[in-house]
């Protein structure tokens, strides 16, 4: 479950100093690509994580440091060193499990934003992108290798000019969007999943897909807690003001925004359909537990009675006796019993389908 | 479902730049309609989406384009050039599936709504309407061809006076408040819809009826999904101030959000009484269990030990033995023995009239 | 029910023209009162609804006009010319079912308020009235006769200082207050439903009960929908700064806004109330489904095994063979059977005891 | 219930002019303490209701009137004249049943705040306590005599120094400190009912219990429904500037406010309580009628079939005639039909058993 | 219980004074320890609660006082009147109960937090934690021995730089992050608990299960209501204005801030999870109850109508007379009796199937 991983990491830090940096995911080793662009042109190489920082900025370009995976977080403390990063914002970085922000510090803003997308088991998997942007430079660092920001690189390199002039914060802008929209077929797959249990809860509703709902409705749950504070943490930039930012970010921040909104408002609708099909699944057992009954109830209200007549007549009173039975010696006495039993069953399911008994299973 | 298709449009989007127009209903071909009128007079032709955009406005006339359908995005990306259009604002005309907003950009507002009809199924079908409003012109953006603003253009065509002499932005608002209005048909015909379920689940509740009120649910939800933007979208617009917006149309605004709040309140009513109609049916399928299981009872508490008495007479003692079934041989021993019976089920009987089981299906 | 008539109203503007004046309901012919006082005198006059409207107004004096239904309309649209009223606000004094409101104009207010009254068949009837305040004059607007303005008149024939020497926004203030006030009996009478409805739920709870329950709820919804916004429309008046209006009447204002908010109060807790009946019917099915269950368990549970013995005593096995039945041929076998039965029903029957399954009925 | 009395009273004024002194509780004769005291000392004396009420205040002094019943307000309307209090004031202090709340007047501030107490038969009891806070003097109108101020009262007696020498204002935040106090031994008393019924409901659950629980709910409402406002009126509060307040005061006032803040948490958290009590109870219904259910199903599963096969061997099939039954005439068949009976429960009882259905109502 | 907990201390002052020193648990003796630090070195020492409170400050140097528990308060009175505390702030502090908050008063800020741990029995146990933050110096105090500060002591002892030379409110914020991570593993042990249960609500649902999760509910409750405030304390402390605050303080606070922000989160996904386990337990009950009727719904209905079939056979009426039951007499009936059995039995096991009954107990 992703929230027992969320704070099983901050917890590391639990007695430590603030600051304090924390391997959390050493599975992966470091590695880090940088893109270096203007209008003109743009360089791509791929850092050794060992080797010295050395100048990596060039004025008049934008350069992307492109840290794609914690390592023992070596290479982030002497970046942030480098880069004259605060540790808080480093340590928060490397402890995973932060809830999406913006943090405005002297001379560069620290941005966390929650990156999805669907493991091999098709459950959702979420992922902290940390972005430091500054003067002419942004950094993000991710948790693990593997992301939804190749079109973007793609762009870049293509050379689509409105990218390629702009500003560092136009860039972030674009990395942030990007993540956004990789909700968008997150979202869809479960769209797909609560119509396929629709499906299933009508025909064949069992607890199988009942803990598939709950299944669904945590997920959903994790997504929103991913959706939700992205809206604050985005309508908190738009109102930012640094000489960081250029007005003409602004539109594209505005409508990165609108689809968080989208994905917070598809989220909310899943959530009340997946709590639908918890009450139709409900009900529905309530209803079978009633045909059940009736069906019981049919075939034990006519024959009971009719048992009772057959035991009658197979009592050993003396028939010598007077008035012990004298039924027992009537010719055609037999004949008369069946059609009584007959008349008797008749009669029940005549008032049991007016009740309207009869046609539960077949209403189904 | 209305929320899959919402994010599946913007979902094209994922991976391309911001402002890039996706074509997202190729169905309808482009088809546009110019108004153009002031207290004098109106001339009302029809565009080639072909042709090129000559000098369409007129000093001291407002424009009104009126553009029916979406089609392949290419004239709408003219237009957008032609008017000087921001790309995101085009983006998001051909991008269906976005939340109502106000965007107020340096010399236009674009402004989202979401026009409402019925299906021929009785579905509920949401469409995105698009409006740019500048000095002295408005276009309007559908995704399909018909709406519902017929009355709006009679009006217009018929020389109303306040209409024709006011300004572009008093057309914004009545195309808006045209909108707003044919909300209403559509919340009434739910209203029937309801008020028939109503009928159906106190008398012949079953599993369809309820999947009919998920049905009704799940459409209220959309249509909420559209109305409570649209509340915000509008205060917001009561707050902007720009030349483009004249005083005289700020009562008309505040009456649509009026009615867009009355909108609301009747969604949510509508969403309370569905509510409250699930409640309904489940309690009458534990009553009517209730009922079946006091049919049961009744007959099987009255026949079950009868019928033991009748299996402990039809024993085969040896009654020669001492102590053995004497009542066998006695006289009248039958008669008593089915007094016997008659008595008990009597007293059963009155026991159960008292403990009030047995008026249970005639009192529902 | 109320939210249906309530944009059905509405819906006969859809495609008008803003301001168009709608007649709704035409059964009443209009009749209008005009109170006219200050401190020295008052003057009442019944007016032609045909007839010219003079001058109606004096210097120094308040003037009522009291239109006790709509009639067809003509007559509020001549007024509103007359005393120059906005056309939307003519307009929503015509087209009842508005949101109580208050909404400022040039030189007027308009306020809608909501009027109560509890129909013959004791369910709730709820009807607009709308006030047009100016300087030295009031409007009320009503859609029917009849009204819980009579008290408001008596004082005001009667000469009460305070009253007959203020201002019209005093005059106002005391018309909204009446009408708040007639909430209370109202409100009562629903307790006294709800004090009823709980006797009879934990005494004979049924369907019937239970759909009483939810016609209180329903009618306590539109109770909330008319109070809740008359909050907000009164604190709006109380910020309202005006020369129409003068702290004097701030305190009575306050008071009013007072009323409501435990109208408000009060109509909560109702629907609380109401809620929890719903809970406890659906408890007390449950349990009474499992007394029913219990009867028929112990029924069945103490003769299906006594049952089952006297067949075994009933079968025909050749006793003549060895080992066959020997029983059958035992003296005082049968009593010995018998004993074997009342032993065994007499220790099932402790055993339900000691479950706790036997004083179910008498518990509930 | 508190609700319905609420609004009964308030029910009298309608009609009448707001300000209408109406008496809502004639049951106790008005009686009036004064304690009139500075840092050097305090007298104490009993007011006449009927005397003329001379000049009750001394330069450099705090007065403080303490009313203890309502009478028949007469007294009350000479005390509003004498201090020159607003009728609305008084008339609000005479129609108990106000929401708690702080009103500014010119010269004085109107407080209302209430005062809960557990009657005799352990329901709780709400009274409304108006102070009356003006320069030098406080004046406190309680509904009924019997308060929790005696405390207070000794303490001045006693002389404590603070208090003696403090402003009027610091006398009425110590009246509101020992009323709000005097929630917590009631909030005690339903936390030991909550405890109590907890431990019924988890071994004895029946609808008497469940009764109890909605009673401590609506209790509970109340309550919260008295805190509520007091909360709000307390920042309110916190939050004026007058001459009449002093800085010295705040951080008592302060204090009160985190108390009335506690309060209602633990309301919340006892309704909380209550409400998981309601689950538990429906819980555990239908976890019993499961369990009855079960012993139905397995003692009719074993029997029945065995009650078929002793059937078959009663019947009276001609055993002369071929073929037909002749098991009847088998040495030792009885012990083998035995036998297989044995055999039969046992497997069946074995079956049971895995299915966990045995060991249903000793796991409880 | 907690909250029962909560309120009797705060009881325990009802009708005394406000600022009246109540000791709360007079269990634990008291006992100081006193840290005294600058970037240069660091002087540890325990103080005699009994002797005479020297001048503790010393210019330059940080001065922590640890008061690690509340003894009979006589101590912390003194510290109070030594340090000019403000009595309110010093009751406060003996008065435990309080809700997490900050007070600003002249020249220090008091500032309570909740502290959590497991006891042993598991269950969460919360002590309240004051701190006192001056000039130069930092109080804490404690209600028992034994705390999560121990790391901070030991980092002190270090001589970690940027603690060593920092201010007094950095200091402060560090107690307050310490305390603030002691809530991670307690979130994980109920993190744990939940997974746990969640086994054993799919594998053995039954009432010992459900009261655990309510247990659990009512300790996140409990947690919840700590964590809460703290959240809006923190909120509270990140706005102050003081020169006892400095800049360099605030992004660790901002930090701490966040930590409870996460925790007050997964607080909130923990409850919901507890909630939708309640959800599967109820359901897996009605699931469960409709699997035990269908097993006694196949087998009563397969074997009654059999049992009455063989009733029949061995009814006694006379076979000489004609009509009666000629079967018995004929050949082989015996046979055509057992397939019309297994016929009947075979066909309603078919028709069973087809409904689906028969794979219940396997399905779940």
């Amino acid at each position: 479950m992703e929230q027992r991983r969320l704070f099983r990491r901050s917890y590391t830090k639990q007695g430590a100093a603030p600051g304090t940096l924390a391997v959390t995911d050493a599975g992966h080793p470091v590695s880090i690509g940088m893109i270096r662009f203007d209008a003109e042109g743009l360089e791509e190489l791929e850092l050794d994580p060992d080797a010295e920082l050395g100048d990596l900025l060039q004025p008049g370009k934008v350069t992307w440091l492109d840290v794609r995976a914690l390592g023992d977080g070596a290479f982030i403390e002497r970046l942030g060193e480098r880069f004259g990063l605060h540790p808080l914002a480093v340590a928060d970085a490397l402890n995973v499990g932060q809830r999406p922000k913006i943090e405005a510090y002297e001379d560069f803003y620290y941005i966390v934003v929650r990156m999805l997308e669907l493991a091999e088991d098709e459950r959702l998997r979420v992922e902290q992108v940390s972005l430091f942007l500054g003067p002419g430079w942004v950094i993000s660092v991710q948790e693990r290798p593997g992301d939804c920001l190749d079109g973007l690189r793609a762009r870049l390199r293509k050379g689509r000019k409105q990218l390629r002039s702009s500003n560092a914060d136009y860039l972030a802008v674009q990395i942030i969007d990007a993540i956004v929209d990789g909700y968008f077929p997150v979202l869809e797959s479960y769209g797909e999943w609560l119509e396929e249990i629709e499906t299933r809860i009508l025909e064949q509703p069992d607890q199988a897909v009942l803990s598939e709902v709950y299944d669904v409705k945590r997920d959903l749950m994790t997504l929103r807690r991913a959706a939700w504070p992205m809206r604050d943490m985005l309508s908190s930039f738009l109102q930012e003001e640094s000489e960081l930012l250029n007005d003409a970010s602004q539109p594209y921040l505005r409508d990165t925004a609108d689809h968080v909104i989208q994905i917070v408002d598809v989220t909310e609708t899943y959530r009340e359909l997946a709590g639908s099909f918890i009450d139709i699944y409900l009900s529905s057992i309530s209803q079978r537990t009633n045909e059940v009954m009736r069906v019981l109830t049919v075939s034990a209200t006519i024959f009971i009675p009719l048992t009772f007549l057959a035991g009658v007549y197979g009592m050993n009173f003396d028939t010598s006796k007077p008035g012990n039975m004298p039924e027992l010696g009537w010719s055609y006495a037999y004949p008369v019993f069946l059609g009584v039993c007959v008349l008797t069953a008749g009669g029940l399911l005549f008032l049991f389908r007016r009740l309207g008994w009869l046609g539960g299973s077949t209403k189904r």
